[in-house]
């Protein structure tokens, strides 16, 4: 069996909010796991990049360095920042990707400005209005992908209809899910229900050739209803982030009932096990990044504080993202009505 | 001290899931509860209703019943069964509170067809341009008030002010807090952020008398970042709905890890006590119903599935807000623009 090409991943070495050192560690460890199979262009200030090399025993490695002067930080504007860094790791990393020298670009930076930088520098795909990001939400059977999920806070049905495209195309492709499902997030199941938006994507997915099963509601996600929900960003911003509020909601809860007493405490030390390992995957480090779907390119965006294996499954994405071939069939399907 | 005014509440005894056992036994708590205080009028078929009252050994006791010989059902679309079911319990129930022959209106029923009848049957106050249903979210200090909660799916900045302007004096009459911090939930922090509605909602929330706190996100929520929480009914019912989920996705999750080994089980036996007592105000039984805001009167709706506790809470829940003279506040404080 002939060996798969080797991948060139642009990784933006500064953007996370433990960078460079998390984004070393995390490049270290996909290598190896990678069996080599992915060059690694680590993309940022070459001084701090050379300095974490050596911290962490890894100037060995063969990992090139793009260096690049400036960082868009957290509190950047994506697009006054993109601007006025022209310099930045993530607008170097972005663009050794565009002209050709990376197949995909990587970053745990400024979700606003990666998105910005994917869409202003790689172009959106023909036919595509709006590029998006979703989130895999962990639910009863496997992950669901909720999209978009805070993008594009307003959108029309088409964009709601490409929305779902991509995300079934996502599924199948990079999920190994034949035929995904695909609902339409809404206050009911009934087909009356909902904003115009909605009830014109409604009509939109019941003639495609996608598997659309219809309306779902919030409580259907952790059922594991439908393989991609689609809903805007405003909607899927809230649920996404309330759902990642949970976790500290119930450890503060805990640790409440824990201080009322010594039986109590210990059953909350016993308790602590089973809903670790019971929500372990809920953790956005196993999933490592979301994709940015719609751009002429590949471009992983991860949680400012991705860990090491976070990073690393980020790169890993990236790969498979641009072995996929994913944009080719986005296009084609987005002009064909998803047939 | 002069006593109270005895208040008199007219109960859909036909509306939830279990009516109307479940309602009677619910109406002799809240008989109970509140010492001979409220006069409880029960509504629905009369055969049904004391038929229920002779299994309870409740005969005794001093209810009225007003006969009524249909239900609109779960399944019914709330405004076609309000047309065709002119004597259903709920519409009778109304008409009671409407003619003044009951001073407030509780149904556990189809919430669609209790808030229609509210807003039909009861109008609209003054100056209020669409009434709306609150959901109270268990937060980490006390509940946050989230709110619109499905009812209105699509929301110009007016309305969205007006639920600003209903929320904060409910919490503050009702919940007894004064000034209470009353949010915009958007997808970031920044005053930049979000849909033309939110973005001038927030112009007219920061010249209000208002506590107003600004944006929060998704994940401030169960922070108790505000005790009032505003957004459209389509992004309130899909958060709303996403939270319900939880405790099941929990329990399934739980469940699984169980099933891996004797160890496992008994860790997640005892996980069952601090978990339940950690969460128990998640029971939307304690809190008893929401009322329906913005029209001339008093309604407290009800999950189908409430309990007798939940159906007790409700119909005590009706009597102050009846005493609250909340109506005349909201009339005045959405003219003066909340001041």
């Amino acid at each position: 069996m002939e060996s798969p090409k080797k991948l060139r991943i642009a990784l933006d070495a500064m953007g996370g909010d433990y960078a460079p050192g998390r984004e070393i560690a995390g490049a270290i460890e996909a290598f190896q796991a990678s069996r080599e199979q992915v060059d690694i262009i680590l993309v940022g200030d070459e001084n701090a990049i050379r300095q974490q090399l050596a911290i962490q025993k890894a100037e060995h490695l063969p990992f090139a360095i793009a260096h690049a002067s400036q960082v868009i930080t957290m509190v950047d504007s994506p697009t006054a920042a993109l601007k006025q860094k022209k310099d930045s790791s993530l607008a170097v990393a972005m663009r050794l990707h565009k002209e050709g020298n990376a197949d995909a670009c990587v970053s745990a930076g400024n979700t606003g400005a990666v998105l910005s930088a994917a869409t202003l520098i790689l172009g959106r795909i023909k036919n595509v209005s709006r590029p998006t990001i979703g989130t895999f939400i962990p639910a009863e059977n496997g992950t669901c992908l909720l999209l978009d999920a805070g993008a594009n806070v307003d959108c029309r049905a088409q964009q709601l209809y490409e929305f779902a495209v991509m995300g079934s195309l996502y599924v199948q492709l990079l999920k190994k899910k034949d035929r995904p499902t695909v609902a339409l997030l809404n206050v009911g199941e009934e087909k009356t229900k909902g904003t115009e938006a909605v009830l014109e994507a409604q009509k939109m997915l019941s003639a495609s050739a996608l598997h659309f099963i219809g309306n779902v509601e919030g409580n259907d996600i952790l059922k594991s209803k439908a393989d991609v929900v689609v809903c805007d960003g405003f909607v899927g911003n809230a649920v996404l982030k309330f759902g990642e509020s949970m976790p500290a909601f119930l450890k503060s809860r805990l640790k409440r009932f824990s201080s009322r007493g010594l039986l109590n405490k210990l059953a909350v030390g016993i308790t602590v096990w089973p809903l670790k390992a019971s929500l372990r995957d809920m953790d956005p480090n196993e999933e490592g990044g979301v994709p940015v779907l719609g751009v002429n390119g590949v471009t992983i965006i991860g949680h400012g504080n991705s860990t090491e294996k976070g990073i690393k499954n980020m790169i890993l994405r990236a790969a498979e993202v641009a072995r996929s071939q994913i944009n080719q069939k986005i296009e084609a399907a987005v002009a064909e009505k998803g047939l």
